[in-house]
């Protein structure tokens, strides 16, 4: 099975400059270990319209979305008005959440953290039992926190339910450029059209100039591509496979 | 001056997992400093429609537009192609560059090289000395390779003339967890609602649980909100300023 993701980042953090996304390659490995295609990253502003674009042609486009940020207490969380903006919803305060948020912060429970319990209408919860709070799910798109760690848990926690055939990948690391290489490339490309093919030159390495990456979700298929390919490199180009 | 600015990243690599994209980090620490705004980082597969697709929309929506990647001699390089078909131009091949490629690489200038000289038609080349390959300018399309050494060093070049009015930024780190500052942030807002107001948890760091940033363009306002907020805030809160 085929499944392709869109990631949506929301953090003015990350735009200013002032914070490195660490999110989108997380969730960009992860996804493509479980043989998911990612097709595009988009880092947005903390800003309704922003977001509500964005989630509304990802969803349509992918079969998967995730969007990283914007779901704390503070001003600058407006990713679940957002989302459901994108998804023509209200936002409703969720009862099962504003109850586990009720029952931990007591007399605590100000309006800040109760904006924690607001949802899409028509919101899924997914509850772990070892996580303290949900992941919301609303459509095909995943709502995720923009801190790294909880990120990380919460993507663990439901990883399964996205699985997808897997990639096959091979790697061949040669000593000459890509200006050497490049008919090469083309030749095996127009035996093996259907192969994800990457060159990708590396500077001041001693070891090799370039790393040539083959996929694709037949093995059998990058087994041959691979084959095609080492025999028209020339042998002391070849530095070492994968 | 205010600028805005928009990135492309042109890269299946980044979208499979297998480099971590440091171009944009670099591009928008570096947009920030010179005080340009940067509104998206949009990460794009190497496929020509994905990449004229973008490259129309940031061209029309921001002051500036950086690409990265996709410009060598092999055949997964097509930003070319894909700026030329966003802007409805035709490739040619520059006679400069062309020259300059045969003069170099003499009776090895074959056809995977001679595809450097490549550039949408109409395209502005900005010769730097110490760079042996001029940048590629496209209208407000500045077009820079994926190779991050290369990419800065083309960058550093050009920086001067991408110069906004700057940023000012004050920073305030509390003891105080978001749940609990969050109106001191929204009344903070009320009273100058022009402010750029971050608030970013930090999990499991002893010093602090919060820290604010505060922008403006206006060194005096950002000054007065700073004065407005610290007032605000419990004094056992605030661990330091900057």
């Amino acid at each position: 099975m085929d499944r392709t993701a869109g990631i949506v980042v929301i953090g003015n953090e990350i735009l200013s400059g002032k914070v490195v996304d660490t999110n989108s390659p997380f969730l960009t490995r992860e996804l493509r270990s479980l043989g998911v295609t990612v097709r595009r990253i988009l880092t947005v502003p903390d800003e309704l319209d922003e977001i509500a674009v964005a989630v509304a042609e990802f969803q349509e486009r992918y079969d998967l979305v995730f969007t990283s940020g914007g779901v704390g207490p503070t001003h600058d969380d407006v990713t679940m008005e957002g989302v459901a903006r994108g998804l023509n919803r209200k936002v409703i305060r969720h009862p099962a959440i504003e109850g586990r948020i009720r029952e931990y912060f007591k007399e605590k429970a100000n309006e800040a953290r109760l904006k924690m319990a607001e949802v899409p209408e028509g919101a899924e919860l997914i509850v772990d039992g070892r996580l303290g709070f949900p992941t919301i799910k609303c459509e095909n798109i995943y709502i995720l926190p923009g801190i790294p760690e909880i990120l990380e848990q919460k993507f663990q926690a439901i990883r399964d339910r996205f699985a997808a055939s897997p990639y096959f990948l091979r790697v061949i690391y040669t000593k000459d450029g890509e200006g050497t290489i490049a008919e090469h490339l083309n030749t095996t490309l127009v035996a093996f059209p259907e192969l994800l093919l990457g060159s990708y030159p590396k500077i001041g390495d001693p070891e090799y100039a370039v790393k040539l990456t083959l996929e694709s979700k037949d093995e059998a298929y990058v087994e041959q591509a691979m084959a095609h390919l080492l025999a028209l490199l020339s042998r002391d180009s070849v530095v070492r496979t994968e």
